[in-house]
C-alpha cells in the first residue's frame, strides 16, 4: 500500500500547499475546533486510499463499539469508557453508576466550599501520577484564569521526596486537604507519597484531625481506606476508565473543587459535543477519524518519527505533556491486537513546548536540522483579549503563522544574499553568511484553531485528541488502551531497590551491577 | 567512514554491552561526573576511528582556540568566552571587565541583600526568554533547596499575556525588584513584558518610585536606560557570551541575589573545573569530548534520530528544557562552517522529562515503540538523603536503573509465557496476553552519575553538556555558537503582525492569508 500512496511522494510539500482547492479540502471542522492541515505531506489521493483502509481495518465499526460500551481493550478484557463521563451514555448499564459517582464528588465539592468539612480548605494537595496528574495539571492551568473561587491546588507526583518536600514548602496543614488519585491504589510512587503526607499531617496536626484533611479517589477503596481515607471520603474509579483517559472522572476531584461546577460542567459538555460528532460524523467529515488517517500516512507510511506540539497559548503549556502520554502509551507499541501491525513507526515521538517559548530554544533545529518532525500548532484566536491586552495576543498569532509558514517556504541561499544585500551588508560578508541562513522549507505542519480557552473549547479539544488517538490506534491495528510494556520496568526496578538494600543476591546485567554496587558504597 | 564503522553494527547491543571489558572502557569519569556509556552502540573500534576522524577535524585544535579567546565563531566573528566566565581567564584581555562586571552584580545582590535598596526585596521577577531564561530557571530549581536566604523568583518569558498575568498574580509590587535580561534588549518577548512590568510597577506605585524597583541585564545599556533602568543597574553581558551559554554572565544576577554569593561561587568553580579538564585532558581521556564522539556515532552515523533525556531527580527537571535548547540551537543546523557535513542528522531531537514521571507516561514507546532514541538518565546518589528520607531515594535510583536495564534486555514471548504461568494465569490469557508483552531490548541509553545535587556538581555538569555540544559541533563542522536558522520566523512574524493590523497587504502563502484573514475577522 505504501507504495500506491507513493504517488505523491515526490511531489515538493511547498507545491502541494499551494494547490488548487488545497483549502478547500484540507481545512477540517469538528466542535469548537478547526484543523488547517494543508501544510501536511498528505494528498487528496492519499486520503481517499487510506479511507479504503479504514474501511477495511473496520474503523467505523470499532467506533461504534466503542460508544456500545463493548469490549474494545482486548488484552485486558473490558469496554472504554471514559466518553460515557460526560454524558452520551443513557444506553449503558453503568449510566446511574457513573452519575452517582459523578454526584457524590459534586457533593463533596460542595461541602468543602461551604466550610462543612469543618475548616477552610486554601489548598488541595493532590498526589498521584501519570494519568492521576498530568490531565488535572493542563487543566488546571487551562481553566483557573477564569475566576475559580475555590482553593489552590498544589501536585505532587515524583518518588524523588524532593518533589514532597517542594510541594509542601510553606504550606499549612490547617489548611489543607490531601487527595490522593490511584486507581490501584497500588502505584509505588503515590503509596510513597500518600504515606509521607500522612506523616506531615500527623506531626503538624496530631492524630485526632487527620481524617478532615484526606480524601482518596481509587478502583480499591479498602487499600484507601487502609491508608486512611474515611469511608465517606473515598470516590471510586471504573476499571473501564484508563489513567490517561480519566481527567473526566474522580480523579479530576481537585478540579470540580477548585474551578466550581459550573466550569466543571462546561468541561465535561465540550468533550460530550466531540465524541457526538466522533460517534456520529461520516468518515469523511469525522475530525478525529481524519486526523488519524493522516497521521497513518505522515508517521507510519512516511516515517516521520515525531511530532512537535507547539501550544501556542501559556495556560496550554502542559499540551505537550499531557499529549506525550496519550499518544505514545497508547500508540507507542508494536505488538498487534489481532490485525497484525504493518509499519515501523506506530506513536510518533510526540513532544514540544510552549510557543513562542521554542522559538528561542529548539525552533532552530526545526528550520535547519533534521527534517522528520511535523509540528503541531494549537492557537486560541482570542489571545490577549481576555487580559486585555489585544496587541501582544495578536503578536503571538502572528509568531505561529510565521513559524509554520517558514517551515513550509524556507529560505534560499539567493534570497537570503539578496535580504543581506538590502540591509545594506558588504559583499564578503554576505558571502559567508548567506549558506547559514539557507533554509530547505518543505517542512510539515498542522494549525489547530479555538475560536478562545473556554472550558467547552478545551474539553473538545482534548476529547479530539483522545478519539484521534483511538482512531489511530485502530488503523494501526493496536490496543490504544493497554500498556503492557511498562510492567517489566515495575518489576525490574523493585528487584534493584532490594539488591540495593542488600536483600538479594540475584545475578543481573553486568552494568546493572555495578550500578547497584556503586549505590551501595555511596549511600552507606 | 559510515561503512567500515559498521563493522560493529549487526551486533545486537545486548550482547555489545557485555563484552568482557566494558565496563573498564566505557565508564568514563570527569571532574564530579561518571558517564556509564556501556549501553551504548558505540564500540571500541568504532571509537578508535572516530578518534581518528577527531584528529583530522582538528578537535583538539579547536578545543585551544576556545579556550585561547580565538575567533572560534565565524558566522557572527567572534570568540565563545562563556568559560572564561568561571575562572581560567587571566590570559585574556578581557579578564579584568568580566572580573568587574562580576563585582557589580556581587555588589548589587548585596546591596539588595542587606535592605539598601530602600525596600526589602521578597521577590524578583525575571523577565527574559530563551538563553535568558531557561539557564536561571534550571539553577533555581536545582540549588534552592540548599538553604537560599534571599528572595523568591518568579520568570516570566511568554509574549502571551496570560504568562505576565499568571507571573504578577497575587505579587506584591512593594517587594518586588524586576530584572529585565535582554542581550539585544530588542527581544519582542522580552520587550512586550518589560513594559507590561513597568506599567504594573507604575499603577501599582507611581512614577516616583519606579526606578528603584528595576534593573536590567543586557549589552545594550542605552535601551535599557530607554526602558527605565537607572544607569547603575544596568548590567553587561559580553557579547561573546551566547544566550543558550550564558547563565554563569549577569544573565544570572537573580540567580545570584536570592542564593547568595557562596552557592554562586561554587556553581561557577564546578563549571571551571570541567573546563580544565576539558581544556587539559587528552582526548582518550576527555568526557565531553568523548561523549561528543559517541554522539557522533549514535546519532550522525547510525541514524538515532532522538535523543531523550531522563533526569531522575525532581531538582533537575528542567535539564530537558535546558538541554533542548543547547543542543538543539547550537548542532541543529544542515550549514557548515568550512568543512562541510557529512551527516543527515546533526543534532538529534532532544527531548525528556523527569524520572520517574515518565515511566508513567511515554516509557512505554521508548519499550515497545519506535527504537530511533538514545536515552540519557542523569542520577544522584545521594537521592533522598538530604530529604531523610533514603527509602525513597533509593526507589527513584532503583527505578533509572531498572528502565535502562529493561531498554536493553527486554522480554521474549517465551519469557512473558513463563512469567504469567508463574503467577498462575490461565493458558488462554496467557496465550492471548503474552505478545504484548514482547520487548526486544537491545535499546540505547547511557547513565551519567553525579555523587551529590550540589552548585559544584550541577556547575560542572552543565559546563560538561555545554563543552559535549561544543565538540560535536566541530565534528559536524558545524559552528554551535550561531543560530541563523531562527531570524526567517522573526522577520514574517512582524510582517503577519502588521498584515493582522491591516497595515500591510503584501501577498504571501495561501494559508497563511486565509489565517491573517480569519484572525482579523475573529478580533474585529
Amino acid at each position: 500500500m505504501t507504495d500506491t500512496i507513493g504517488a505523491s511522494h515526490s511531489q515538493p510539500l511547498k507545491d502541494i500547499a499551494r494547490e488548487e482547492g488545497r483549502l478547500n479540502e484540507f481545512v477540517w471542522v469538528g466542535p469548537h475546533i478547526e484543523a488547517d492541515v494543508t501544510r501536511q505531506p498528505f494528498s487528496g489521493a492519499a486520503l481517499a486510499e487510506i479511507m479504503e483502509f479504514a474501511d477495511s481495518q473496520e474503523l467505523t465499526q470499532s467506533i461504534q463499539m466503542l460508544f456500545a460500551g463493548e469490549v474494545i481493550n482486548g488484552s485486558e478484557n473490558r469496554p472504554a469508557l471514559h466518553w460515557a463521563l460526560r454524558g452520551n451514555n443513557d444506553h449503558l448499564a453503568k449510566a446511574s453508576e457513573f452519575a452517582e459517582q459523578a454526584k457524590a464528588c459534586r457533593e463533596f465539592a460542595d461541602k468543602v466550599s461551604s466550610g462543612a468539612l469543618g475548616f477552610e480548605v486554601k489548598t488541595i494537595l493532590h498526589i498521584g501520577i501519570g494519568g492521576s496528574d498530568l490531565g488535572p495539571r493542563l487543566i488546571w492551568d487551562a481553566l483557573r484564569p477564569l475566576g475559580h473561587k475555590g482553593p489552590n491546588i498544589r501536585f505532587c507526583a515524583n518518588v524523588d521526596p524532593a518533589d514532597f518536600a517542594e510541594a509542601t514548602e510553606g504550606l499549612d496543614a490547617k489548611s489543607t486537604l490531601v487527595i490522593v488519585v490511584s486507581k490501584s491504589f497500588k502505584t509505588p510512587e503515590t503509596q510513597a507519597n500518600a504515606q509521607l503526607a500522612r506523616q506531615w499531617l500527623i506531626s503538624e496536626l496530631g492524630e485526632d484531625n487527620l481524617n478532615d484533611h484526606m480524601a482518596a479517589v481509587s478502583s480499591a477503596p479498602d487499600l484507601a481506606q487502609a491508608w486512611g481515607a474515611p469511608a465517606d471520603r473515598i470516590f471510586p474509579m471504573d476499571s473501564a476508565v484508563g489513567g490517561r483517559y480519566s481527567v473526566w472522572s474522580s480523579v479530576g476531584l481537585s478540579l470540580m473543587i477548585a474551578l466550581g461546577s459550573e466550569i466543571w460542567s462546561e468541561f465535561l459538555g465540550g468533550a460530550a459535543e466531540m465524541d457526538a460528532h466522533f460517534r456520529d460524523a461520516p468518515l469523511k467529515d469525522n475530525l478525529p477519524a481524519k486526523l488519524a488517517m493522516m497521521d497513518y500516512h505522515v508517521h507510519s507510511q512516511r516515517g516521520i518519527a515525531s511530532r512537535v506540539v507547539l501550544a501556542y497559548a501559556h495556560r496550554l503549556r502542559k499540551l505537550p505533556d499531557f499529549l506525550q502520554q496519550l499518544e505514545m502509551e497508547s500508540n507507542g507499541k508494536s505488538a498487534a491486537s489481532g490485525r497484525g501491525v504493518k509499519t515501523d513507526i506506530t506513536a510518533p515521538i510526540t513532544w514540544g513546548s510552549v510557543g513562542t517559548l521554542g522559538q528561542h530554544s529548539f525552533h532552530q533545529l526545526l528550520h535547519q536540522g533534521i527534517d522528520r518532525s511535523a509540528a503541531e500548532f494549537v492557537v486560541s484566536l482570542n489571545a490577549g483579549v481576555k487580559e486585555g491586552d489585544k496587541k501582544n495576543g495578536q503578536s503571538l498569532l502572528a509568531n505561529a503563522y510565521a513559524q509554520a509558514e517558514a517551515f513550509l517556504v524556507g529560505r534560499s541561499e539567493a534570497e537570503a544574499e539578496a535580504q543581506l544585500r538590502e540591509k545594506g551588508v558588504d559583499e564578503e560578508t554576505i558571502k559567508m553568511r548567506a549558506p547559514h541562513m539557507h533554509m530547505d522549507g518543505g517542512r510539515a505542519s498542522s494549525m489547530f484553531l479555538l475560536e478562545d480557552i473556554t472550558p467547552r473549547s478545551v474539553g473538545a479539544l482534548i476529547a479530539m485528541y483522545e478519539h484521534r488517538t483511538f482512531a489511530y490506534g485502530m488503523l494501526l491495528g493496536i490496543n490504544p488502551f493497554d500498556q503492557w510494556g511498562v510492567e517489566l520496568g515495575k518489576v525490574m526496578a523493585e528487584e534493584i531497590d532490594n539488591a540495593i538494600s542488600g536483600e538479594t543476591s540475584k545475578e543481573r546485567d553486568p552494568t546493572t551491577m555495578r550500578l547497584i554496587q556503586k549505590t551501595q558504597d555511596a549511600r552507606r
